[in-house]
């Protein structure tokens, strides 16, 4: 069971545009489309007449019209017409979603409308901020959403999963440093005078052998992870805070359950240096094929954990990040849980 | 559980040639070919022996030969034939079923032998009747075949489905005239100086803004629709029976279950008018694609109420028809099984 | 549940160079590679510690890598390296099969490793002894296993699955001669003065009539078939050993359940005759396509024994050998689950 009253990225905003938008969250099936000021509504894909699907009807006029009988829905998931009736029957309506939309991707809340508190969806000013510059794309993966957590929480897998771009012997030997801040975990990695992975170091034109190198995370549970990483040369104080000897690069993920067995993979790469250089761009949108090295070896992994059912995995030291990201999100889910059943128990 | 003892549309005659021909209906496999006076036969898809499908064999001599031991098969489902010994076991035979021939379409009772009377069949015969010139096809389905007939059933959907080709505002406006006449329904919605839908403007060469429209329909329980629909010029009779300002189609629907989630649709357009007219024939083929809308809604509808397990459906007025259709063949199953069910007490 | 302590053929030798092969046999999933001293490893294709399949990894220095985060196993399973830590876990290792490379095949013991004697593996010398001559390959069959042995043990069937290559009419009349030999079931056809198959006459550059014609073979249980077969001028001793008089063509049939509904099938045919004729070994490579007839004869018996659960078959005499070897697979599984129970009572 997901956990239901947290936000989780949607979409990118460019994907609704003028017609509906269907996409499966949480084993839900929910269609988007763009109200008459614009914002983004979300309702259940589900005409509440004979269960035609919304998403294969029109847009008109910001509302949506079934495409079987053309009944009408508003933003709020009310229906306000039924075109061979006079009046549209009380019972007429289909679940609505809290929808917000935040530096370029579409947040959606899964849970109770009156905890949908925007101040909650992590701040990636980043995506479209004049003084930094994005790229992105979307994965469709088939595993598990944990698993495509656990492998960004576990950076030692690099050199094996990334050997041409992310991999070095640093992250490998250097255990991470792991803080549990409320609902948040922040983790980093120092690698003073280590190697410096193959792509910052394309990246930042670097000559020397040896570079600061820092690795430092926030998973926002459960679903968004941010990175700032970079290298620098070695002493000048890069890690604390000193970035002018070296380049810093952001990536984020937004890994939202699509059903138990696949995952929708939002993720960005932003750099505040060198913005108009696009040899620089090129360089950095080669993290897409570095991305999809990480599908590759999730969907071999779900694959193989739904072929040996119950057989039990083998701890090292290095799991230490994905085990405590696991027990907090199990945490937060009995959280919701007994307060769902001490609501229910006070009604 | 679908009934039984009743007449559905198998194929058209054509597609029974020189080979067997295999066909799952009502969730049963089942083979046809041509018996020596060239009848078509159906027996069980599965030779006694070990199971090979007969319609992987060879028809010799109006006898189906399995593929993969010889064995043979006369039309009533014996085995007549094991080449590798001189005799055949008794018990060697497959289940046949009764079929019949009529205007271009093999029907087949899937129910007791001893009550398919073949005066029960539809009378369809403009299909070959040398005053008419039919048109037709078959799609296979991803759907539940009482969706298929639920679209049938409930023209309003036509304006949304349709727009360009059978979509009217009239048909949303007029609610239907509906009457149970034995096993039948007879609807008839008759729409008087209305807007004529675009294709049938086209197939009467029509230039008058409004028209006279009819829809006249006779469901068969369980999975026949027939249609007699046209326009003519406002209030010169049509509606009464003078077509003479007018032009009259038949369209008819053979709707048959494969499985419970998979259906057969046989379909024909038939007119009575400008026989050799090709490109009236034309026009009237662009039929194909308007039930091509049919199939693509049906299937989205078909996915969406198996996404949504035991989600109710909101009725409204129209709903009228497929509403009375399917409380129909609720009572005619209902009948059959109390019939089956006494039956075998007085065994 | 199929018979565990028995040597199945797992792949050719070529298929396991450099890297690993990924291949599932009895339901388990299983990762092939060459050890340091070039003999093959057999081990569960799922790495202990986060469930990645060890055959998207890398085999360095005869050890299997894994590709997520680079635990090192040897051909033991045993875990020799984790890279992020001094020491390995004790637990940390995996299953490993006893393997055996014998004429050009793999061979996998799939029960307890202290009953694996190479001595039971069918001795198919002429795979690579110089007076023979072999070709050979492997299909994906959509069939369960048992299906694939059957085809094999009953030759009626080739006057109707192989009309232009091995059918005969003689096979059919003629019954084989079936002898139990411990844990094997020699049959054999002699077909004296018979028609002689199409691709034997062929491969004999065959003028007469009729020919002594032989097909005998031996079941090694559960899954290895041999046959010897040829044609000889009718009365000169073909039968009792003389083939100078004729030629002799040996096939085989490694047939391993992969799932309970596809099975891996190995094959091969081999003669002793004009080795450097090439035109020889084209025509004999036309039994490929006679073996994927019989493939498809046994995909379409599978696909119909799930459509018709619980349907009963109408046995005749030509089944013997078949019913025989299903008799011997059941005891030989009764007396190893027997044996099993015996040594845990006895522990």
């Amino acid at each position: 069971m997901y956990l239901q009253n947290a936000w989780y990225v949607a979409a990118w905003d460019h994907e609704i545009g003028d017609g509906p938008l269907a996409r499966t969250l949480l084993n839900q099936k929910i269609v988007f489309f763009r109200a008459a000021d614009k914002s983004v509504a979300a309702l259940e894909d589900r005409c509440c007449h004979r269960a035609a699907p919304l998403s294969v009807g029109r847009v008109v006029d910001g509302l949506i019209e079934c495409g079987y009988h053309g009944m009408v829905f508003n933003a709020a998931g009310k229906c306000v017409c039924v075109p061979s009736q006079e009046t549209v029957p009380a019972t007429a309506f289909v679940r609505s979603y809290p929808v917000a939309v935040k530096h370029r991707w579409v947040w959606i809340w899964m849970g109770e409308p009156e905890l949908a508190d925007e101040a909650l969806i992590p701040d990636l000013y980043w995506h479209d901020h004049p003084k930094w510059k994005m790229l992105g794309d979307y994965f469709h993966v088939k595993c598990h959403y944990q698993e495509l957590i656990d492998v960004q929480l576990d950076n030692t897998h690099s050199k094996y999963v990334h050997p041409g771009s992310l991999g070095n012997d640093g992250a490998v030997a250097t255990p991470p440093r792991v803080k549990l801040v409320g609902d948040k975990i922040h983790g980093s990695r120092h690698m003073a005078a280590s190697d410096p992975p193959p792509i910052w170091r394309k990246a930042a034109d670097y000559k020397l052998e040896r570079a600061d190198y820092w690795l430092t995370w926030i998973y926002h549970a459960p679903t968004v992870i941010t990175f700032d990483v970079g290298i620098a040369e070695p002493g000048t104080g890069a890690f604390e805070g000193n970035r002018s000897k070296g380049i810093t690069v952001y990536t984020d993920h937004g890994i939202t359950p699509e059903t138990d067995d696949t995952t929708h993979h939002f993720w960005t790469c932003s750099r505040d240096f060198r913005l108009e250089d696009e040899g620089l761009t090129k360089t950095l949108s080669g993290i897409r094929n570095t991305f999809l090295e990480d599908v590759a070896i999730c969907e071999a992994q779900h694959a193989t954990i739904a072929a040996f059912p119950g057989a039990k995995m083998v701890d090292i030291s290095s799991d230490a990040p994905t085990i405590q990201a696991r027990r907090l999100l199990r945490r937060m889910r009995e959280r919701e849980m007994a307060a769902a059943s001490e609501s229910r128990a006070s009604q």
